[in-house]
């Protein structure tokens, strides 16, 4: 399972804090403790600063490559922000991200087609969310179709069904559940990315709602997570998932996470 | 998900304790612990005492029913054994299990034909054990159709796929997983139900994998499981599970699961 790590995000205090006030520290300790924590991207969000979007961002990506080697994933809905976040990012960048909403896409498209970066395909249009399973299938069907046209290879295309609140409707859960699936089984090639957080909004104890829903979405093949990566027991849980879910021979990964001390919280549960 | 409570085995050393010394009380206490933690039926067996196995699988499922409402499961490979604890339960038990090998098979059948009883169809055979989902996959479509034939309801199955370490072969994970999707596709109204425990034989941190594959497990369907219902952060995950796969309206059985303090460990993980 491919981890992107969320911390970077100006909508935490300290982030925002430290992007204001031009402090390198917290950034670099975000990025090098995500990364040691087995993170193979780190997302970078600058969002919150209207205006000052492009710059920040910027600031951001050269920050964190100063300190770990692992590329950046580039959150924003502003190709321009993009743009200049890109000129100075080493290695292959992920963009986070694409979707069918008609001006975001047309502007998008030129900096992703035939330019080797890989992108995230957030199944929303311009109809708004979709609500179901089907609805999601649709979107990231033309979007896979578009992207490939446009010369992005499907090993680089992301698509990302959009989490929903289950508080707000009870399938929203499995609306993406089988979107994953359908996606992972029709589209060989392509991958599927969630987010997680959102699925528990307005519920009590968010951590377990989130993490069982990433070992629910793992089960059906989801390969890449936005996730907090220092949250051990996510990270517990993912580790045992990959395993269960096939490919590790000898459970050699898993046992070089006990051996690592990976799960040592569950001592004392 | 419906629970089947796995703790009342003789293999247990307090439990075949108390068997050999005819003392109800463990017993009681393990039966009336499990019923409140949530378990739906009261897993009984006694295999562990050849030549006793019949007397003392009465005895329990006579000690169980004086202190709980749950039906037993009533956990033998003797048809023998089997009826004579049949003949002393209230309610409607479980069988676990008919399966094809044939002598047991042969046996058990007209115990199960047209009773009425619910039944565990275990994917195993005279040829050995399933190694690969389509392998589980043939002894179970063999399995229901020879049940049903045997005016057996689809409703009254529950389909073993038959876990196996996955320290033995990295893609026995899979392979159960993948049957039970199968199965809750192609027989609607067959239930899948598996124990946990054999998956993370061989490994460290057991619960840990226990738990993580009962959530990929219901992730794909299933929708029963033996297991120990007073592991709390297994039952925690049991409930966000369900939650997320759909159906839990406004959550309002999460939430009343969060009232009733069944996360509080979440406080201090």
């Amino acid at each position: 399972v491919l981890i992107v790590g969320e911390l970077i995000n100006a909508s935490r205090k300290a982030v925002g804090a430290a992007i204001e006030t031009g402090n390198p520290v917290d950034i670099e300790q975000l990025a090098v403790r995500q990364s040691a924590a087995g993170a193979d991207y780190i997302d970078v969000n600058a969002g919150m600063f209207v205006g000052r979007e492009a710059e920040y961002l910027q600031w951001l990506v050269s920050v964190v490559q100063a300190v770990v080697d692992a590329p950046c994933c580039i959150d924003s809905p502003d190709p321009a922000a993009i743009e200049r976040a890109l000129h100075v990012h080493r290695g292959t960048a992920m963009i986070n991200s694409i979707s069918l909403e008609k001006a975001r896409h047309d502007a998008l498209l030129p900096l992703v087609a035939g330019s080797g970066v890989k992108v995230v395909a957030l199944c929303m249009s311009d109809e708004g969310m979709p609500a179901t399973a089907a609805d999601r299938l649709t979107i990231a069907e033309r979007l896979i179709e578009d992207l490939v046209r446009n010369n992005v290879a499907l090993d680089d295309i992301y698509v990302d069904p959009l989490v929903q609140p289950v508080a707000t409707r009870d399938d929203f859960g499995l609306g993406v559940l089988k979107a994953v699936d359908a996606v992972m089984t029709g589209f060989p090639g392509v991958h599927t990315i969630c987010g997680l957080s959102n699925i528990s909004y307005g519920l009590p104890e968010r951590a377990l709602l989130n993490r069982t829903f990433a070992v629910m979405a793992v089960a059906r093949g989801l390969d890449s997570l936005i996730v907090n990566p220092l949250d051990r027991h996510l990270m517990a849980n993912l580790t045992a998932a990959r395993t269960l879910a096939g490919g590790d021979e000898f459970c050699e990964k898993y046992l070089d996470a006990y051996r690592a001390g990976l799960f040592d919280f569950e001592k004392n549960p």
